[in-house]
């Protein structure tokens, strides 16, 4: 972030790890990041742009000469130019084709025709599969030949895939089962079976699931007839779990997870106007419910100064429901088998909550106004809307699924017009009819 | 969730994977958990207890006899019994304990005497190490006896380490090295210094973003002389990052992320009205400061009508900017170098969505109730609180940071209470002055 001292901050780039480099660049102004971006040596760019989010992925590349990108993109995986390859020009992505020998064109365009988010998307195409009746004395000297012929074995490599003829996966040997049995057993006598084998149909969720579950560093992913496509590695895995759990927390404030803190202000700024709009067409149902009641406020004022307590309290209570039942069905804990008992229980809970609450309130506002009606009202009014909260908070989730959307996103906004609208309804109401 | 047909139930018992039993577990109410947990097969029962919350755990080691948790607990790794050992009755981890030959002892007492949340403390002290100057097949020699003294080689076995005579750790050799290389090499010649070496004491969040940036499967812990301690795997690290996540998101609700859904409602409630007693003060602060203006309202009740929506656009404003900052702190994208530029970069961006939406209360204000001076008023009010909860949203979480409070729990009340105070006081204090 220093930058004034280009000398030292060349020296350090070199040391710097590309994920490291990336987030520094998310970091700066926009007004530095080209000279940043022009520091940082070719051969980790790749990476770079890989880490940093879409909006500034797409910065940085109009930055870059085609040139330049093409000798960027040469240390990238498969699955990694996949994953970016949407953001590049066209020119660039041909002529990348077209450098790539006919089999990494064929896994190159197998990659691609999946969608980021599914296995197949996710996968490395460069699978090592070995026979299941080769001795594994036979694997050591094919590994050895495969790394004199790639300079390298594929990353994370903790396991090979065993195949029959028809590319059909039959099991995987373990490395550390390679390197700790007799090498003249064969590969069939060794090989596990305990890999689930991942569908490349299957979501990026349900696949972390599964690495999760299992505890995986890599598992083969196979087509409807369990033939080998590729595989998936842990890190894959990680990056899914970081996207989601990062995507939950900036849906739930209305903001785009491909955000750059430092994109344009016109960008940002309509990207926020859409939530802003929805809060504010929200915000004025609320006052259209307060509009019915303006004879009651006139005649007793202390209506307006305690009823924001009313929808406040109905909104916490409500959104820590949602929260609990939303989170239940990312996780896969809540479905229709327990939705009616994790309701009912969590009634039971607002409903001790609101008792106490309502008997503050009352307390409160009779050394407040010195008016024990007002007060139970008051008190009634928040041991409703507290319920009403917390019933909006386990069902918003299960009906949006049902509908198809995201809880995380719309839930809060559902939840607080309801218990806005019920809360100022309530209150006001209850007040008209009781005190006016 | 079928509690009823016992029979087939007991029959899928046995295929699902320990981890999918323990969101069984969670996703039932109460009262079933005991028959479910009975039905689990023992030597399962132990992956089960470590993989649900810690409150169902001490229900579940309730329930169970100290003679059955001794059998469960035998089939976890040292790191895993150190992390639910504060769950346990003292008898039974005395009697482990004394059941572990005196290396497993000494090893047990060093994780456990590391906290949970640090390297220390996650790592595994079965570290598999070997020396510089033997050759590739003296490895291969030392693996086959290893596995036939233990039964299996460490799970998640990527790499060895490598060690001088006085178990300081020189570099690491690659399973994926050792099965494609010369076996008459030395492991000097094949071993690779670019896996980076973890303190113990480094942070649990730390060590997570230290794997992500390199990709790692597992990496040597070690002491501050870099003597081996142990060494941590990456399915620890997606289990950091799957805690932090959750925490994140339940924080922000004041929910607590060891509670389990189906606790006793007593408990669920008491844990919950801390957050809705925080809240009420809160609330009680912008009824107290509408109280001051009781006699402007009387006058114009309009003002009661609108006010929620002032004090609503306030606050959604600011926790978007909240949102972005506290991610970005949480990534270590924002530090004092550039919170200056990112708050009057959110500052512009409030701005003008600040305009955009005065605009259109000031319109919508004339249509209603036909006074063009009210609009003004509700117009202005709404501007300057857009940029109050931009300034808050930004400066909140650097002043949590700085005081070592997690701004994931508290900045949204700090927030809300902020831009309602300051919301209802600029429209009812400007409306006072200029229109009464």
């Amino acid at each position: 972030l220093e930058q004034e001292n280009d000398h030292e901050l060349l020296i350090s780039i070199e040391k710097y790890h590309p994920a490291k480099l990336g987030r520094l660049l998310e970091s700066l102004p926009n007004k530095y990041r080209d000279d940043f971006w022009s520091l940082i040596p070719v051969n980790c760019k790749g990476e770079v742009l890989l880490s940093v989010h879409r909006e500034l992925r797409q910065f940085l590349i109009k930055k870059t000469s085609e040139a330049d990108l093409l000798k960027c993109l040469s240390t990238l995986q498969m699955d990694e130019l996949a994953d970016i390859d949407a953001d590049l020009p066209l020119p660039v992505v041909s002529a990348m084709v077209e450098a790539m020998d006919s089999q990494r064109k064929e896994r190159y365009r197998t990659v691609a025709s999946f969608p980021d988010n599914t296995a197949g998307g996710m996968m490395d195409v460069d699978a090592t599969a070995v026979r299941k009746d080769v001795s594994l004395k036979a694997v050591y000297r094919y590994l050895c030949k495969l790394r004199k012929k790639e300079g390298m074995l594929p990353e994370q490599l903790d396991q090979l895939v065993v195949v029959d003829r028809n590319n059909k996966v039959q099991g995987t040997l373990y490395l550390s089962d390679l390197v700790s049995m007799d090498n003249s057993l064969s590969v069939g006598d060794v090989m596990k079976n305990d890999v689930p084998l991942i569908d490349s149909l299957q979501s990026a969720s349900q696949v972390a699931q599964i690495f999760e579950d299992h505890d995986l560093i890599s598992a083969p992913v196979v087509d409807e007839n369990n033939f080998l496509l590729g595989r998936i590695t842990v890190d894959d895995v990680i990056d899914v779990l970081k996207h989601n759990s990062e995507q939950r927390l900036l849906a739930s404030a209305g903001l785009n997870e491909e955000l750059d803190m430092f994109a344009p202000v016109s960008h940002i700024s309509l990207n926020r106007a859409i939530w802003l709009g929805t809060n504010l067409i929200t915000a004025f149902v609320a006052a259209w419910v307060i509009g019915f009641f303006e004879a009651s406020i006139e005649q007793l004022v202390a209506l307006a100064v305690l009823m924001p307590v009313v929808a406040s309290m109905g909104g916490v209570t409500g959104s820590q429901t949602l929260t609990v039942v939303t989170r239940g069905i990312a996780r896969d804990l809540v479905s229709s088998a327990n939705i009616v008992s994790l309701t009912l229980h969590e009634l039971k809970v607002s409903f001790i909550n609101g008792i106490l609450w309502a008997a503050v309130v009352f307390l409160i506002t009779i050394l407040w106004y010195d008016d024990w009606q007002l007060g139970g009202v008051f008190a009634l009014a928040l041991f409703v809307v507290s319920l009403t909260g917390t019933l909006s908070g386990a069902l918003i989730p299960i009906v949006l699924k049902k509908l198809g959307v995201d809880p995380a996103i719309a839930g809060g906004v559902i939840l607080t017009t309801i218990t806005d609208a019920v809360g100022f309804l309530i209150f006001l109401g209850t007040a008209t009819y009781i005190l006016i």
